[in-house]
């Protein structure tokens, strides 16, 4: 079986999952990950087994006087992979682009850099075939990956015309101290649209969508509302029934749970899954509502683990690894236990 | 001259704010408030010199412990007012009703109470002459008033076909300690439409809009994303051109102002308005955007001081003190200042 060498760039919030991602796929081999800061994670890092680079040679020693032994620099990792996941800070990838390039390396960015930071934008439900062996992805942010995996799927069975969609952002990431706001509703931007219905055209240009997104004071998941225009009328029993059938959506019936907030979504997962982490599109089931050919609905992103599939896809894409679709997503999605019960 | 003789039941975020208004009004007299508890609230009415009452006779010597000079009662104050406000919690307007009809004075419920607790739910953009001399009003709670100020001002210009609206509420009054959420995005239900849209359509019966609401962790105000359908096709000069002249809303620039949030709203008014309240709509100006007859707004809303205006006119209009919504709102708003400049 071939084996693809995996080094990930950075050990964020991203990085970190990523790397767990990729050491339980069978095809995949992490080699290592670059590490800026000899830090609490660094150490959970190198007692988890994993390969501690750095980005130049003058760090080595502050990471050595803390006792973490270190592999190499960025360059040496680039040398020993076939693969390079950057999940360095948004707009930070675009820095190294031609240092992968340079190297011969495969490159996967994430959703923070720009568009043409890489060959294509990226996510697994919408163009899998049209990325299979390109040099560069870039996987789509946390919110785009929810839009899109919602949109392609409804569409192969019903078309979608348009799409309308507020996004409600979290204002940081569990683990940030320094982000806000503490009380207040933020416009993010104060124009319509947001940046999010455009990043979806990099993947559906043909797509009539317009998003508009406020920053609200949590961390633990975005929220949207969607509504969508069909290209035929429909019930919520055939939204359910898709939904329920597509790999990496989830249905919540608040009903039925007693879950009607990303609290409670969280908390069930705390108990059953590592971190709390929760990669599907979690869609509430009982706000789905149609019109004829329109259709309604909340759905909720858990931002730090939404894109982690997709990225490990994007490894299978450009190595061509999986030749579709259906086999990556078959093989990412059994080993990260995607659409094990919540409860 | 006529002046119209009022009570308020309830002196919280509402009753003390209609307190002060009818206190400006040369064509009312606030004979008295109902306070329930012998709180700062208390000390600071009888300090403005408002009569205060209790609910009941076994309330006075609380109060009186306290040093608080009770004038009567409920029924004391019933017997002495052409109009009573009723400004207790939601639910407990209901409640009084009998009481009222019975003591043969008009009254004017809160949009917390259910909409038959009344003749008319009223929005004074909207139904001002619907309202005049009906036995009981109910201002419609903060969200819809926005929204109804919004579609009536809009709809005399230019038709309004449809209204697609995403309310993200503010989960408490600055001053309450005991409701949350403190982390979480909630689904405010987990179904859609939201109450919101109904509660417009008691005002508007032929509108075509659907709502739908979270809440999220902040305590200053709400903000609406609001779709509309209109009958024409427009440009966002002539949205600007209409909502600029409209009494009771203003439009913020966030290019010129620097404000982007409710924060920076309310940290404006804090300046130059009593208690920082920014009674009229606010509509970010950028946001406004077109395409067709497709029109597309952010608007936020004071939830604490919003419904004012509209309190003031019902009391003129279920007593005939002023004819028409213009005739009204002229008086109203010079008086509180409405529209003087934020910045």
């Amino acid at each position: 079986m071939l084996v693809v060498r995996v080094g990930i760039n950075g050990y964020g919030t991203i990085g970190k999952r990523v790397a767990h991602a990729v050491f339980l796929q069978d095809d995949m081999e992490l080699i290592g990950v670059v590490k800026k800061t000899p830090d609490y994670a660094a150490f959970q890092a190198q007692r988890a087994g994993i390969g501690i680079y750095v980005i130049k040679d003058d760090d080595i020693k502050k990471f050595e006087e803390k006792g973490i032994e270190v592999k190499g620099t960025l360059n040496d990792l680039l040398s020993k992979v076939d693969v390079i996941v950057d999940a360095t800070p948004g707009g930070t990838g675009a820095k190294y682009r031609d240092l992968y390039v340079s190297k011969g390396v495969k490159a996967i960015f994430q959703g923070g850099e720009k568009p043409n930071v890489a060959e294509r934008s990226f996510s697994t439900l919408c163009n899998y075939e049209e990325a299979l062996n390109k040099n560069s992805l870039r996987v789509v942010s946390c919110n785009t990956t929810g839009l899109l995996r919602l949109i392609c799927t409804l569409h192969k069975t019903f078309g979608v015309e348009s799409v309308r969609a507020v996004i409600v952002r979290r204002a940081a990431d569990p683990k940030e101290i320094k982000r806000g706001p503490i009380n207040a509703i933020v416009l993010n931007p104060p124009t319509i649209p947001s940046h999010h219905g455009e990043d979806v055209k990099e993947v559906l240009p043909w797509l009539d969508i317009i998003t508009a997104a406020v920053v609200v004071p949590t961390t633990l998941m975005h929220v949207h509302n969607v509504m969508l225009k069909l290209s035929k009328t429909v019930t919520r029993e055939d939204i359910i029934s898709v939904l329920e059938e597509s790999p990496r959506i989830i249905l919540v019936s608040s009903e039925a749970t007693g879950i009607r907030s990303t609290a409670e979504i969280i908390e069930a997962a705390r108990e059953v899954r590592k971190r709390g982490d929760v990669p599907e599109l979690v869609v509430f089931e009982d706000s789905i509502t149609t019109r004829g050919n329109e259709l309604m609905l909340f759905q909720a992103i858990h931002q730090e683990s939404i894109v982690i599939p997709e990225n490990i896809d994007a490894i299978r894409a450009v190595t061509g690894l999986a030749p579709t679709a259906e086999a990556t997503i078959s093989i990412t999605d059994s080993s990260l236990g995607l659409k094990a019960p919540l409860w």
